[in-house]
């Protein structure tokens, strides 16, 4: 019989079949299509993108030329802009306002063919420590409510360019999701005041069953309550509110465990598609919210999101956690 | 400026692309890759799905064998399991239970190839019928407090089998999204004393803008706070609570609009895949919900979920409805 399982943050259940669990050969792999062109990210073609933000480069080198190690752009199709009132009205039941924010990639290395599991560690540090200098600056600006950092492999996963790249999305409220995480937090707070992330670590950390991975600061896990196949989520194992606010030190231990995840996940599967979202506390709120702990959530993309899933809101789990965790380890 | 929009029922917001907005041509075709084989939902293949549950077919033929006109089977591969007790327990934290409910498949017409929008009306009207039949019949079992009606067509949207075919599963639980827009419903009626579904209704009617179609009973349009691009609802112009109790002279209306919708979708877009829910007010729950409206949401799958949404649960709209209505309306 396959098991009902709730998410003790969200409170969101998941179907887990544990009948005819998914195997990684069940999970069909659908080639990238990239388009092709000339590609703005790749070092030369630096006057293709908008003027850059911020870089890590060769001394003696000029912005908007060659000579980076990582490089911040603004997106050249911005969901969201950065000049502007937030002007917030309402047309009858409607609620609205202007698409303030600011949308900014990441470009993670000169290399066009390397993602994260083909840099060195020091590579990754400075993509690390880059999404937490870019996330400090932007929070200096008291519309922003939340930073999302993400980023999209793959062209089944939603990435439109190839050359390896972050997002960095900075909203004037806190969207849906996290919202529903944070409150989720306070509640299960309030109740043991304990936090309930620390809670799934220690019952991790006992069971052992969906431990990938982890070093002094980190831990890698199959969450219990995945929504996706082979869902991954890194945790800092000390209690941690904020993404951008981690000790310098421990970002090492983190590029560590980022690489390690995504080279775990392309031994598993012929370099698939992917996701990851960095889940940190809100910006300029009005009380600092303690009792939430950063994490990266990482997903592979195996599956379509059907009518079902999309209608409940609940996710049909084909591979436990527990035995994704077992291919993850091997 | 893009622009934000707060949907008034669940408080999702989403992003509008009101500076660049996506015709048609812009999005990418995928061809529905089918896997081949002998199919199970063809007639003289009766045997090859679990025992019929219901069907409409002409009189003098046998259940399990031909003749049939509308077939219901269990689901081979059931997300859920009819027998057994739900039996919730916590594992530290984690709280489970079985996975009980029902899960059926509604063979949609005998024929292969025939999808919604070439079916005679009432053909569709005999789907719907039998759609209503079953869930009120599944609805007598007391374990069951949500029943979701939904259609998954082409690969891109998740469906395995080519053959036309709905799913009815039967949830011993009310799932997140249904239990967020019915609070969200209650709320407004707390708040204003009217349905907030209704309320909508009568500004889409005013404001003209966004509308398909509309005959006596049923209207569609583009939801002023789509999280898809063409997403289309579909909802009674009266308040009613409960898709399987709507009175029986109202389908013909329905199964016109509903094929009406498809067709309009299959003139914008190359046989797109598309998914459809019907969202109803739940079962077996103390009190009756009668704040609830129900209606189908109907997306065709233009796009990829990425990491932004998935991390914020916010959703970036790269077609805005007043202009999605326009092409339909053509």
């Amino acid at each position: 019989m396959s098991e009902l399982r709730r998410d003790p943050v969200g409170g969101r259940w998941v179907i887990v079949d544990t009948d005819h669990p998914s195997k990684p050969e069940d999970f069909e792999h659908e080639p990238h299509g990239w388009r092709g062109g000339v590609c703005p990210f790749c070092y030369g073609n630096e006057s293709l993108t908008p003027t850059e933000i911020d870089s890590f480069r060769d001394p003696n080198t000029a912005p908007n030329t060659s000579g980076w190690q990582v490089r911040v752009v603004p997106n050249k199709f911005p969901a969201l802009q950065i000049e502007g009132d937030l002007d917030r009205r309402g047309i009858g039941i409607y609620d609205m306002s202007n698409g303030i924010g600011a949308h900014e990639i990441l470009v993670e290395t000169p290399y066009h063919h390397k993602d994260l599991s083909d840099l060195l560690n020091e590579e990754v540090e400075k993509i690390l420590t880059m999404c937490c200098r870019r996330s400090a600056d932007l929070v200096k600006d008291k519309r922003f409510k939340y930073i999302m950092i993400f980023k999209n492999f793959g062209p089944a996963a939603g990435a439109s360019l190839e050359h390896p790249h972050t997002q960095i999305i900075a909203l004037p409220l806190i969207p849906k999701n996290p919202m529903e995480e944070i409150k989720g937090a306070q509640n299960y707070f309030e109740y043991r005041e304990r936090c309930v992330f620390c809670d799934i670590i220690r019952q991790e950390l006992q069971e052992k069953k969906r431990i990938i991975f982890e070093n002094k600061h980190f831990l890698s896990f199959c969450p219990s309550v995945s929504r996706f196949p082979f869902e991954i989520w890194i945790m800092p194992k000390k209690h941690q509110s904020y993404f951008y606010n981690m000790p310098p030190d421990e970002i090492p231990g983190l590029a560590v465990i980022l690489k390690d995840t995504v080279t775990r996940v392309k031994k598993v599967f012929a370099n698939p598609a992917y996701n990851f979202m960095v889940h940190s506390s809100p910006a300029n709120t009005d009380t600092v919210l303690e009792s939430y702990h950063w994490h990266i959530e990482f997903m592979p993309k195996l599956t379509r999101v059907a009518g079902f899933e999309w209608g409940t809101g609940f996710y049909i789990v084909p591979t436990p956690p527990e035995l994704a965790a077992t291919y993850l380890r091997a």
